[in-house]
């Protein structure tokens, strides 16, 4: 009798983006790179949390003052303007443009960027600053490369991330950044190729702040490997959303979820990469 | 044998409370209103997903330079005081403005409202800009009726929501606002009806930001039927109640409670709002 | 047959402990002080829940224009400097003038104090207000003794807490405040005493914010007992950590233990302290 691994009977894609994924989570846990997060006030707790669980070192501070001696010693900068700011909006132009002068890579979560001229204006303006990956819903990523202000489901899309793909190959294009949507399927992009990290659970949508912290996955991925920017991207992307369909077996609903998400994404091992991880070229 | 109805053993005013909690809870699910929290930092995770969790859309911007952008678009605006800071007064005053503008209802929760003179003149500033419903604690409710600082609990109350029936008719009166008053019994008033939302337990007050939150569903649930504000406020309260008892018997304490409230709140159905809902005329 | 009590087994000094402990709590439990939080936003949940469960009743007020009606009326004061701005110092800085004016105990939590001049000189100014008790972790307690700037791991500690046994007591001495320090043991000392605190899991760690809690719940113990802050503070880490203790035998990661951690300090017996607290002299 024969058995078969799991692994051969696999596409070899398949086998390399799986490998890469666990071994981008392994060397986050080993490193515990030091992410700053500059973030809306509702996702601070989870987005510490989901950092913590996944190994790496989180560090909310948003202060102008702290940043020049703050930010030069971090791994990689998470700026996230869903409680935007006129008071708090220099800082995260200051914290990016260090991150970049200091070689470090930072990640832009343009939350609800059409929701006003406003957001909408301060978004575009950090995008200037060269992110590294911006990361937002199909909504976001349209108004982005649209650079217009429309009428809005607040910080929920409207629009799912498959419909975005176009404006996220633009918004890739004109920014140089990879550009990451998410969405029932997260595509990511570099303008040229698109992938598809098919993991994760619709719930995921019922718990604010999985957005944001996915975000600052993608930033503590994507500091332990800047020469693969995109797949570490899809790794993360992939990673966080194989935690929520392992925690999914355990929920009762949107609560016990978030709980179980965490300890998921704490206690994920290599057999569980190669199992549940989808992440596919679309293009 | 005669299988007795639940519902026709109970008197038709119960009946006509259940199905009119559980009307607005389907509505607030398929409508998934809009609405805007402009609330302190301590409450704005377990808000948003409390709003989540029963189906509405939270979107938490307090920046004045948006407002007018986006207020406008939402469904219904709360205020919450809790963190109260110069700063964020305005951005308090000009969204209640712009919601009542707009024809969009708005609820204020006047947390700690008699703990200083500043807050209380904030509070009482608010009120005079028209808010649909207010919704405190006992001591909220008195310190605003009787317009005067206290001697304090902080943000806990010292008096029964019973104790502050006349201080919330009166308030109700001079304000035009429905005043809602949490306790043991959740009291709500125009000033002539009183009516007594008996759901609930004694362990949610021991988790932080569980009357904040409901005052978030509150405004979720009025934002679908404008037209009966003081009968959407009561379902809220008791909905909200209903989850707390069905997390309970899940809870170990008021962690697990935290959680199970909000699994209970996602997956309430009508049986269950149909056998739990305790909604009484008071006066 | 003979039934040895535990309680006899153990040394005078274990038993003194486990007493001291448990009356405190008790006491907590029974006063329900009042106890202002001026703290980080990353916090602000875990922390108001944590003084919740303990029986405490938290007050998270931070405006300038309200400390002097508020602060006067408070139990004990905590200071989390955790997302520190320019904007917050001058609260933090009257409070705790208004804290100590009015004999009211307060604790300064320094958090990340090394990592920016700015922050540390802010620390260093709230040190000479003269806090009751300093609460950090190696790398912060460190840093405020030599007063000096140094590379970071931002939040998080990079020293054991037994690497920091002389500078806690230098620190100590130059202060005049009972200083903690957070590690696998904790360790508290008021310049000459040293006593160790062996409570805890290491996936506390995995949380945020469980430090940041863990300095209000001192707040809450020393504000009943005054006359032994020593004990008081020592007796705070040790719940806390039986608190860690019993959530762990129930977690499967940090989300989880998060829970059961504040579901065991809320159901924390006589028994389970005794049979726990492991409070011992180290010099």
């Amino acid at each position: 009798m024969e058995i078969k691994s799991n692994y051969k009977e696999e596409a070899p894609e398949a086998i390399m983006w799986s490998q890469k994924a666990w071994a981008l989570l392994s060397t986050v846990r080993s490193q515990s790179p030091l992410i700053q997060c500059i973030t809306n006030f509702v996702s601070m707790d989870l987005m510490a949390n989901t950092l913590l669980s996944a190994g790496a070192s989180p560090a909310m501070l948003h202060t102008l003052e702290e940043l020049p001696d703050f930010t030069p010693q971090i791994h990689a900068l998470c700026v996230n303007v869903g409680t935007l700011s006129a008071g708090w909006l220099p800082a995260m132009k200051l914290a990016a443009e260090l991150a970049h002068k200091s070689g470090k890579p930072w990640v832009l979560d343009p939350v609800a960027a059409g929701a006003s001229s406003f957001r909408l204006k301060a978004c575009l303006e950090l995008v200037e600053l060269k992110p590294t990956v911006i990361r937002g819903n199909g909504s976001e990523i349209i108004a982005l490369a649209k650079g217009s202000v429309e009428p809005t489901k607040g910080v929920d899309s409207s629009h799912e991330s498959t419909d975005a793909v176009e404006s996220a190959k633009s918004l890739a294009q004109a920014s140089g950044a990879i550009v990451a949507v998410s969405g029932a399927v997260d595509i990511v992009t570099d303008g040229k190729r698109v992938v598809g990290a098919h993991n994760g659970v619709a719930m995921m949508t019922k718990i604010t702040a999985t957005g944001c912290s996915v975000t600052a996955l993608i930033a503590a991925f994507i500091s332990v490997d800047q020469s693969h920017v995109l797949e570490a991207t899809a790794s993360a992307l992939s990673v966080f959303g194989i935690a929520g369909e392992m925690g999914m077996k355990m929920a009762n609903g949107p609560a016990s979820l978030r709980m179980h998400l965490i300890d998921s994404l704490y206690g994920i091992d290599e057999a569980c990469v190669f199992s549940h991880a989808k992440i596919t070229s679309l293009s």
